[in-house]
């Protein structure tokens, strides 16, 4: 039972805590859709907090479309907050993300400058220009992930008004010329969101961001797009592909 | 600059947020191994915090080893915190994670018991017992991961006994004759690491971990094992693994 008590004292609050403890259990299919969450007073005792406290766990794993309450009956789950996003060699974010409700991307903001060193150097560009686009992916309305691409600019001069006409970077690398891209490298890796991409993505202070960095190329090898995406990390899983071995 | 000033009043510090605003930085690159980081009045000019509050952030980076301070000359981006995971078809954990330091992996705990529904769905034992065992993996001393593996219990009646012997799955599978396996399904995930898991990793409340939920199966696709490995965020990232298409 200790090892339930919130840890105070931190700037972390009990109410973050519990709903933290409830959102793993539905995650990790601990609690499956449709069953019924513990009430208040079963969590206020179980985590020794009061009532309230245990409201208001309640009210963020609702807000995230996590669980719902139904009036007189208690609080379930919903599992209709999760979107899977794969993760392969011929991933398209435009294909993969949103399979369910309607999925809709935009340009936020593009400019051609000197890339960071180690991007530049991906992408083979150390001393060229590259395009940078920042894009906003949402599903039904609710904000799924950030994106930060990077091109080289004088392959592709035209891929920022190409993105922004299109909103799809398979149909923008097509308008392009480039009719097949391979992804080669993604690394996974999460932290806390921070101020300005809680904003966008309508999270609160404390929210996590799943982030990958990946490489796309050509057949050739030739690298052509370096991207970092930040995912609502409650709102998206990376189902990642794996492929079978040769000969099977 | 308003975007950069952390909100207030939703039980999250503001030092944790301005050293979560330094960690992207560091982690994404674009302050690099050996970068000088901005002084704790810089700090504190930029995030319209006092000093007391911008120290407490770098002593919160610094507890992490992702950065150090140096007397007299400030503080600098290590970088020496981040451990690479890789993720593909014949990944072993044993291998993959801690190529940098002494990697050890212990059995906290096993037991035989009736799987949750959904884990003995997946492994085709849905009336049978499992084997659950429960592990912690460090590197240096320092933990980067706790497991929760399931194993069918017929089939592999001693592999707990054989885990806590060898430490290894790949060796406790082969101790029980089974030479070769692959990963067939991995899922990542991330969310706030329960009270429980942040004692085990020796995290802080509010920290991250990094979930991958997975499925290895014999070459012929019997399923083999469950796992859900819960990764400390803040050290370790996913290196997935895009095998080459055919022909190539």
């Amino acid at each position: 039972m200790s090892e339930q008590t919130p840890r105070q004292g931190s700037g972390y609050s009990a109410w973050r805590l519990i709903a933290e403890e409830l959102r793993a259990d539905i995650t990790e299919g601990h609690l499956a859709v449709g069953d019924k969450l513990p009430t208040e007073s079963a969590l206020a005792e179980r985590f020794a907090v009061n009532r309230h406290t245990a409201r208001q766990a309640l009210a963020a794993l609702a807000s995230d479309g996590l669980v719902e309450s139904r009036r007189g009956s208690g609080t379930f789950v919903t599992g209709g907050a999760i979107h899977l996003h794969r993760i392969g060699m011929r991933t398209r974010m435009s294909s993969s993300i949103g399979t369910r409700g309607t999925p809709h991307g935009r340009v936020l903001e593009s400019a051609t400058e000197a890339p960071p060193t180690r991007i530049g150097r991906r992408l083979g560009i150390e001393r060229g220009l590259g395009v940078r686009v920042e894009t906003l992916r949402t599903v039904d309305g609710q904000p799924l992930a950030l994106g930060t691409h990077w091109f080289d600019a004088e392959r592709l001069p035209d891929i920022a008004a190409s993105l922004r006409r299109t909103a799809s970077i398979t149909a923008a690398l097509r308008a392009s010329g480039i009719d097949d891209y391979v992804r080669v490298e993604t690394v996974a890796s999460a932290r806390h969101a921070t101020a300005a991409e809680a904003s966008l993505l309508k999270l609160d202070p404390g929210a996590i961001v799943l982030v990958t960095e990946s490489v796309d190329a050509l057949l050739d090898g030739t690298p052509l797009q370096h991207s970092v995406a930040r995912f609502a990390a409650q709102r998206v899983k990376l189902d990642i592909e794996h492929t079978p071995p040769l000969g099977r």
